[in-house]
């Protein structure tokens, strides 16, 4: 597919917005109970002289869905989520809460892979890392997520949007934002879970605006012209450092706390033992860490992941 | 009292300290556990040549107690635990477990108000408000402790370490550490729920290296001259503003967010609401407002506590 080759989707009339998929993370929670109670802001005009509203059925719509995770302000492990969810698993009353969950957004939205699946669907998340705002990317081949990244780029500079790019089978995890045609993961940090900080709320209320303007302008015939998107793709996962039963012994390094996207080199500082010795860096080359000591990912023996940079060429696209 | 009294304590032979009253306040836990396997850096001398080190029966001690709350990283809700101890309910297995685990700890470290309780209870927490290293007190009669907290700050410094004075038994929750004859809460952060921060670890660890400094000097005979402490009266609670059903509708405005220990006049933003509506401060002079945006305290709806500046004399203090 070369780059002059113009892609064509269908309008996308049907969109999600999933507030809780981690009812602890409180930007996504609050904004989405928000637009359940008044749409008014994330309504936007489609097709001709169609009003794309918040209407469950027919027609254009922006449906803001609330906590398919657990109860606002309760821990749930990750593991018990979104690691589960397999959409062609066998139902059943037996099956854990979560994975119903996820089958019953699978009918909702998707099914995933199906010509009825949800347009797009936004997933609002929360960090505990220094991770600003930070829209995440299952595919490279995916050219409307591309031109809506570029855009968003655009219209928050000079502001940072960063793409992290995690299409590895081996890395990601599976999510149930997945059963759409196109989907889009959002983390916004540094926020401790149960707490709502309005700088967060309001940069993550930021992005999901210009990102619904880009959907508003595709849809009323806007072709965007091939570009570019500078991506941070996820390489490697990084543990702890542990004894031989498993327990941490040493903590992110002080010079790496908080410093999410900014360059890691062989020999950098990495993590500090409870005895105050610093561990190095000893990768090869220059990585690009995040999601650098995210409460979360504590069970996943995860510290941070690296990345690497990459520029994505996205074809230019308008609608069928 | 005049300032001119001595007031003598027995030595302070038996030493107890807490981290993981919540579970995911993780510098609390780790000190603990790191302790409990090397408690070297907690041994001190006491008496003339009787080492003060960790043994559960007998002589001197200084021990590490790993979390009577909930396995780390789980949360548990606050409510659970610190306010139902009350150490004089009748006990029985059909207790919920943290009123259990109170009443054991009762037996353990009290008698609550008895000649056997233990001298002294640390009690390690983290918060996600910024404030620092703080030091609650909780009686502005208990001059031991005013002067280990006079001896810390003056440690410290420049560093500072505010003392939070919560005696109002309309405002105080029952803690499990003041089953000792003196209790001292330690409130780190910020840093969120299920993190472990090295600056935070770190900071902790430095003022209770401190604290057994002092323990093993008024043990050791030193005699304390009077002095003044400054310290932050807890004044009132304030709530984030609700709805008729009792919802949120505004965050603590970004120009307090963070601000803990800094005056709050009146005027001054205190909340923002969701359509960006400043909500001013309209209290009586500056107070000085802490626990913001506490993770733990949406439940409690409290947005933050006020605090009123004083100045308390401590009267000079030895041993028996």
């Amino acid at each position: 597919m070369s780059s002059n080759h113009v892609v064509t989707f269908n309008q996308a009339r049907r969109v999600a917005i999933f507030g809780g998929t981690h009812g602890n993370e409180m930007s996504g929670v609050t904004l989405v109970n928000l637009w359940m109670g008044n749409g008014g802001e994330i309504r936007r005009k489609g097709g001709r002289d169609q009003a794309l509203h918040h209407q469950p059925q027919g027609g254009g719509e922006v449906l803001p869905i609330r906590g398919h995770g657990p109860e606002p302000g309760i821990y749930r492990r990750e593991s018990q989520f979104n690691p589960l969810f397999n959409p062609s698993a066998p139902g059943g009353k037996d099956l854990p809460y979560e994975v119903q969950r996820a089958q019953e957004i699978n009918r909702m939205f998707g099914p995933k892979g199906s010509a009825d699946a949800y347009d797009v669907i936004f997933d609002l998340h929360n960090t505990t890392s220094n991770m600003g705002c930070t829209l995440i990317l299952e595919s490279s081949k995916d050219h409307f997520n591309l031109q809506m990244m570029s855009y968003i780029k655009k219209a928050i500079a000079p502001a940072s949007c960063p793409v992290l790019l995690n299409e590895d089978p081996r890395l990601k995890y599976a999510t149930v934002r997945s059963v759409a045609k196109h989907s889009v993961g959002l983390e916004v940090g540094p926020q401790p879970q149960g707490v709502l900080r309005s700088n967060i709320f309001e940069a993550m209320r930021i992005i999901l605006k210009h990102a619904l303007d880009f959907i508003e302008l595709f849809n009323e015939g806007v072709e965007f012209p091939p570009c570019t998107v500078d991506v941070f793709k996820v390489s490697e996962r990084m543990d702890y450092p542990r004894d031989a039963n498993g327990n941490i012994i040493a903590m992110v390094h002080p010079n790496l706390q908080d410093c999410d996207w900014e360059p890691l080199t062989p020999g950098d500082p990495m993590f500090q033992t409870f005895d105050g010795k610093t561990i190095p860096y000893e990768g090869v080359g220059a990585v690009y860490p995040t999601f650098i000591n995210e409460a979360a990912y504590y069970e996943k023996q995860q510290a941070f992941v690296t990345t690497r940079r990459e520029a994505l060429a996205a074809n230019a696209i308008r609608k069928v």
